[in-house]
C-alpha cells in the first residue's frame, strides 16, 4: 500500500487483476479505429463511463484473440476518479460484459508498470484428451483424441526448462531485441482427461507457449523423440519446431511482481 | 442389446447420449421453417449428411434456449444407415459443431422411445455464489453475489420433494393433462462458490426446475421462510412462486430408463 493522498489528481496508480473469457475478443490490445472488440477497449470504455475521464490501461500480457485470462494484471492512473480503491471491482463488474471481470484492486507506487515491472508470468495450456469431446470444454481447451505419451512429454518439457534462446519458438513478424528467455518451470498435469501444461517464465516470445505446446504434443504423439527438442532449440529456426496450437487452450494465469 | 439383424432396413432403433453447450441454440426442439438453430436440427442435419437418408430424432427432454445437457437421450431409426452402432459417436462428432457431442450409442428395442420410455430425469441448476463473477462460468451458471442461507434452502427443498401438484411451478402456455409430478430427490451441494441443485423426478412441467430454483433462492435470500413453500404448492398459482431463473444455469444431466 503506497497510496499517497497528496498525489491525488496528479497520479494515483491502480493495479487490477482481471479475468476474461477471450473467445469473443480480438485479443487484449486495443486496435484503435478498427471497431474490433478487445479486452483493453472494454476496460477503458467501462472506466470512462464510471470515472467520466479518459483512461488508458496498461496490460501485463497482450493475450491474442481467443486466449483467456484468470490473472491478467493492468494498471492505470485513477487520478481523476474519486472512488475508494476497494470498491473498484464491484463498480466495474456492474458495467463490464459477463465475459470480463475485475477480481482484485490495489494501490501501487507511481513507478509500477503492469508489463515492465513483471518478474514472471504463468500461462496454462489445456488439452482435452479423450476419444469423445466435451462441448463444455470446447471454448477452453484443445481437443486431442489420440493417446499421448506423457513420459515423453515430460522428458521434452525438462529440456525446454531453463534459460535458452527460444528463437525457434517465436512466430514471425514480431521483432524483439533478444530471443533469450528464462522458462522457470514447465509442469505437465494429466490427472484426468484435462491435461494442463503450466509455463512459468520471465517472459514469452510471440506465440511461444502455443509453439512449445505444439512441439510437446508432437513428442507426445511420437512424431519425434524428446531429445529432438534440443536440436530445435539449437537450430533457432521456426520451421524446426511444432505447429502453433489453437488459442482457446491458452490462459494467462498469473503475473508476479517483486513489489 | 436387442439388435435384431433381420429387421435391418425396416427398423433399427438407436439410442444416443448427447452433450451440448446450449448457449447458441434456440432450444432442443427443431422449429421447422424458421431457420433458427436448434440441437435437434443440428443432429438431424449431421445424420442426413452421414447416412444419406432423412432422419427424425426424438429427444427425451425438450431443453429450452440456452439450456445445456450432459446426458440428453435421443433415439432414431437407423434402418437405412449401414454403420456399426459403436462407430456412430466418432462419425457424428466429426461433423457436429464443437458445442454438440455424441457421447454414447447403443441398440435398443423397437418400442424404445427417448421421451415416453423415460422413468426419471435429472437436471442440475448451477449458481455461482461469490462477490466477484467468474467469466469462465458465466455461460454455465447464474451469478448470485448475495449471501445464501443454505440451511433454509435445504428446508424448503425438503418440502418440494415427493409427489405434489406442481401447478404453481409451471410457466404459462403449455397445456398438460396433469400438473402432478413426483420429485424423487432435490440435493443442494454448496461445497464451493459453485452451488448446484440436483433435481431428479419422473417428469418436469414447463420451466418447473427454473421456477423451483427461483423460489428456493428467495428462501435462501430470506424473502420468505422455508415453510412458505408449502403455501405455494397448495395455492397452485404461478404468481405465488418465485421468479424463473435464467437458462444458462440449467443442464439436463441424466435420463433413466427401466430397460
Amino acid at each position: 500500500m503506497d497510496f499517497r493522498p497528496e498525489k491525488l489528481g496528479a497520479m494515483r496508480n491502480i493495479k487490477l487483476t482481471v479475468a476474461y473469457d477471450g473467445t469473443s475478443y480480438c485479443g487484449f490490445q486495443e486496435q484503435r479505429g478498427t471497431g474490433l472488440l478487445t479486452i483493453q477497449g472494454e476496460l477503458e470504455r467501462c472506466l470512462h463511463r464510471l470515472s467520466g475521464t479518459t483512461v488508458r490501461v496498461i496490460g501485463a500480457g497482450r493475450t491474442d484473440a481467443g486466449v483467456h485470462a484468470r490473472g491478467q494484471v493492468i494498471n492505470f492512473n485513477a487520478g481523476g476518479w474519486n472512488i475508494p480503491t476497494e470498491r473498484i471491482p464491484l463498480a466495474m463488474n456492474g458495467c463490464l460484459p459477463p465475459d470480463i471481470a475485475v477480481v482484485n484492486s490495489e494501490d501501487v507506487p507511481e513507478d509500477f508498470h503492469a508489463r515492465f515491472s513483471a518478474v514472471s508470468k504463468t500461462y496454462r495450456y489445456a488439452i482435452y484428451n479423450s476419444r469423445i469431446p466435451d462441448p463444455m470444454f470446447s471454448r477452453y481447451s484443445y481437443f486431442v483424441p489420440k493417446a499421448i505419451d506423457f513420459k515423453a512429454v515430460r522428458e521434452a518439457a525438462a529440456l525446454l526448462t531453463g534459460r535458452h534462446d527460444f528463437a525457434a519458438f517465436k512466430a514471425e513478424g514480431s521483432p524483439v531485441k533478444s530471443t533469450v528467455r528464462h522458462l522457470f518451470s514447465l509442469d505437465v498435469q494429466d490427472t484426468s482427461k484435462i491435461v494442463e501444461l503450466f509455463f512459468r517464465g520471465d517472459g514469452f516470445l510471440y506465440n511461444m507457449v502455443r509453439i512449445m505446446t505444439g512441439t510437446l504434443l508432437k513428442v507426445g504423439l511420437k512424431k519425434y523423440p524428446p531429445e529432438h527438442v534440443r536440436l530445435i532449440l539449437e537450430g533457432r529456426k521456426r520451421e524446426l519446431a511444432g505447429p502453433t496450437v489453437p488459442p482457446q487452450g491458452l490462459c494467462l494465469m498469473k503475473v508476479e511482481y517483486s513489489i
